[in-house]
C-alpha cells in the first residue's frame, strides 16, 4: 500500500443542510482537539458530572439517569429498547417513517413482541388511534418518533403520553432530531425513555447519544430478570461509571464527550426558547421562498418540523444532477429522500448551527440557479425576496 | 442551572501511561478538529475507502471486511461476537483476566452455550489445553485475547490458530492493545474475527473500534438463520455502507473517524516493523529501571508485554496515593490493577505515542521521588541509570 500517497484530511468546508450533521461551530470543533485525559481523570469525571447537569436542563428533566451513550443516535435507540425490553415483553411501535421501521427491527431482535401501527411517510399517529392500538395489544412499551428525520414530520406527544401512562405502558421516544431545536419536555410530558443524537440541533459532530430514563424506567430496569441483551449498552453497567461509583465499564469516547460539552453549553448560552423561536423563523423564511419557487412541502401544514423541510422535488429536476450541483458549485448539502419517497423529496435541514439567514438565503438563490441551469424554471430572485420578506415580518 | 459558571473544556496536558487512552499526536487531535462533512459525501466516502486500505496494511490482511465500527473496543468485541453467534450456538473463551471474562459475558447474552477455560490472572495459555478443551466442547467460535489490557500477559496465537481450524471452529481474538505496538498477522495466522480499539498503540482518541473478518467467517455471517441481535453492530449491514452500495445505515463519526485516519497514516509511516521495534526498545528500558528499583513483573518473563508493564505494587506503598502523586505533580497517569489484582499491582503503559524514551526516563524519576516520599525506598536514580544503560547497550 502506498500509504505515502495518502494525504492529510484536508475537508471541504460544506453548508450542511442536509437531515445531519450539521454544521459544526468552531469552538466545538476546538474542544473536539482538546487533550486528551484518561476516562478516569479527576477532570474527565467532572467534565462527566458537568454533561449530565446541562444534558438534563436541555431534556427538561430531573431524570438521574440521564447520559451520553458512547454511539450515534441509532447506539441511542437500541439502548432505549433494549434496556426496557425483555424476551417476550410486547412493544407498540407507531411507524410513520425509516425510524419508526427501524426501532421495531431493534425491538424484534431485542426479542419483544412487536406491534405496530402505520401511518404513510409525511403523516403523524392522533392519539385516537395510539389508544385503540394499545387497548389491543396491551404493550409493556409503546415506541414513536417525535421528529421523523425520513419523513419531516412532528409527532405530537402529550395526549399519547397520558394515554400509554394510563394504560400502565412505558413511553419511548425518538428525539433525535428534535433536541435543541423544538422543545422536548421530557418532565413535564411524561417521557420515560428518551434517545437522541448529537449531530442535529445541538450541532456537534455524530458519535454520541444523549439519553435519560424516568424513574420509573430505571425501575423496571432494576427488576429485570434477565440480562441487558447488549453488553456495550447496559445502563445497568453504565450507570456506575456516570455515577457516583465511577466502575469502569467501557473507555469513553474523551474527545466526543469534550466537543459534546461544548456543544451543550453554546445550547444553553443561546437558552432553549430562544433556539427554538430562530429554529422556527428560518424555518419560516425558508418556506416562504420554498413557496415562492413553487416548491411544495410533503408534510401537511401544521406538522412541519422546522429543522428538517421535506418537500416534493420540482417536476423534470434530476434528483442527483441538482444535489451534487448544490454540492460542488455552492458547498451545500442537502438530503434525499428515504424509503419510499426516495427520488421523490429532498430534506433540507436547518439544524442547530446551520439554522441561520444566511443559510436560507443562500440556500434559495443556490436552488433557484440549479433549477435554471436544469431549464425548469427560475424563480428570477422570487425565493429570496419572499424569504426576505419573512423575516422583515418576523 | 446556571450554565454561566461551566467553563469551556481547558484539560490539562497529561502524559498517559495508563492502560489506555495513550499520548495522542498533535495531528491527530487536528484532523479531530477539521470540518464535519456529511457521511455521505464524496470526500468522506474517499476517506473511508483510505482507512480501509490502511486497516488491512495495519491487521496484516487481504479480508474485504475490515473497517472501523462506530464504538469503542468493547463494541468492536460485541460485534464480532454477535454477528458470528447465534443462539444456542457453542462458544469457548480463553478466560485470563477481565477482558475474557467480558467476552463469555457479551457470548452469554447473544445466546451462545459458553464454556471457558481458566487461568490466573498475568498467564497465557498453551496449546495443549486449548486443544483439550476444543476436543469437549466442539466449539463454533474460540474467543481469545491477544494481549491482555488487564494483565499485561501476551497470548502467542499461532499454533492455538491451527489446533482452533483443525477443530472446524473459528478464531475471535481480542487485539485492543496489541494492535500497532506488536505483532498482529491477521492473514498468516488465520485469525477469523479480530478488534481492536483506537487508543492504545494506534494512539488515537477512543471511540472507534477496528474490526476484520476472514471469508469463512463472512460466509457464516452470511448463512446466519437468524438476525444479528445487535441491529447497531450488524455488519450485514454496516458492510453495505463500507463497501460499494453507501447504503445508509448510521449516520458515521465523521471527525473521530479523521482522527484514525491520520493516526494510521502516522502508524504507517513509521513503520510496523519500526513501530514494534520502538515498543520493545522501550519496555526493555522501563523493565531495566523498574528492577533496579526492585519492583517486579507480575507476568512471567517472555510472556510480558511491551506495551503494558503490569507490575506487583512494592511493599507498603499507598496505591491510590501514589498514582495521585503521579497525576497532581508530574501529570503522569498510569493504571491500577482490575478484578481480582486491583490494590495489588500498577499497569504502566507505554503505548503508541507514549512510548518513547522520554516518558520512560521520566516515568521512573518520578516514581522514585513518590517512593521516597512516601518513605518505603529510595533507589538514588538506580532505576534512571539503568534504563540509560538499557537505552546504551540496545
Amino acid at each position: 500500500m502506498p500509504n505515502s500517497l495518502l494525504a492529510v484530511v484536508a475537508p471541504p468546508n460544506r453548508i450542511l443542510m442536509g437531515p445531519g450533521p450539521s454544521d459544526i461551530s468552531p469552538r466545538v470543533l476546538a474542544a473536539m482537539a482538546a487533550p486528551t485525559v484518561g476516562h478516569l481523570d479527576p477532570y474527565f469525571l467532572r467534565i462527566m458530572d458537568e454533561m449530565q447537569t446541562m444534558l438534563r436542563e436541555v431534556f427538561r428533566t430531573e431524570n438521574e439517569l440521564t447520559l451520553a451513550v458512547s454511539g450515534t443516535g441509532s447506539a441511542g435507540m437500541e439502548t432505549c429498547v433494549v434496556n426496557l425490553i425483555e424476551p417476550g415483553d410486547r412493544m407498540l411501535v407507531c411507524q410513520n417513517g425509516v425510524f419508526g421501521g427501524r426501532m421495531a427491527d431493534v425491538a424484534g431482535r431485542a426479542g419483544a413482541e412487536v406491534s405496530t401501527i402505520e401511518r404513510p411517510f409525511g403523516e403523524v399517529f392522533d392519539p385516537a388511534e395510539v389508544a385503540a392500538a394499545v387497548k389491543e395489544h396491551a404493550p409493556k412499551v409503546v415506541g414513536i418518533v417525535h421528529a421523523e428525520t425520513s419523513t419531516g414530520a412532528w409527532q405530537p406527544l402529550e395526549e399519547i403520553s397520558q394515554i400509554v401512562h394510563d394504560a400502565g405502558a412505558l413511553l419511548l421516544v425518538d428525539c433525535v432530531t428534535s433536541l435543541g431545536g423544538v422543545p422536548v419536555e421530557v418532565d413535564a410530558w411524561g417521557l420515560d425513555a428518551v434517545y437522541s443524537g448529537t449531530q442535529k440541533c445541538l450541532s456537534c459532530p455524530p458519535g454520541l447519544a444523549p439519553v435519560t430514563f424516568s424513574a420509573k424506567a430505571v425501575e423496571v430496569i432494576d427488576n429485570r430478570k434477565s440480562k441487558v441483551a447488549s453488553w456495550y449498552l447496559d445502563m445497568t453497567m453504565v450507570r456506575s461509571y456516570w455515577g457516583g461509583e465511577r466502575a469502569y465499564h467501557h473507555t469513553a469516547p474523551i474527545n466526543m464527550n469534550f466537543g459534546l460539552h461544548e456543544a451543550l453549553r453554546i445550547v444553553l448560552e443561546e437558552g432553549l426558547p430562544a433556539r427554538h423561536a430562530r429554529h422556527m423563523e428560518n424555518h419560516l423564511a425558508l418556506k416562504a421562498g420554498l413557496l415562492a419557487m413553487g416548491i411544495e412541502y410533503s408534510v401537511p401544514e401544521g406538522q412541519q418540523l422546522p429543522m428538517l423541510n421535506s418537500v416534493f422535488i420540482p417536476a423534470g429536476v434530476d434528483d442527483a444532477a441538482a444535489r451534487r450541483q448544490l454540492l460542488e458549485e455552492f458547498g451545500i448539502e442537502i438530503g434525499g429522500g428515504l424509503g419510499p419517497v426516495k427520488g421523490k423529496t429532498w430534506r433540507i435541514g436547518l439544524m442547530g448551527e446551520a439554522s441561520s439567514r444566511r443559510n436560507v438565503l443562500l440556500f434559495l438563490a443556490a436552488l433557484d440557479k440549479v433549477l435554471a441551469d436544469q431549464s425548469v424554471a427560475s424563480s428570477g430572485g422570487a425565493g429570496v425576496a419572499a424569504a426576505n420578506s419573512s423575516y422583515a415580518s418576523a
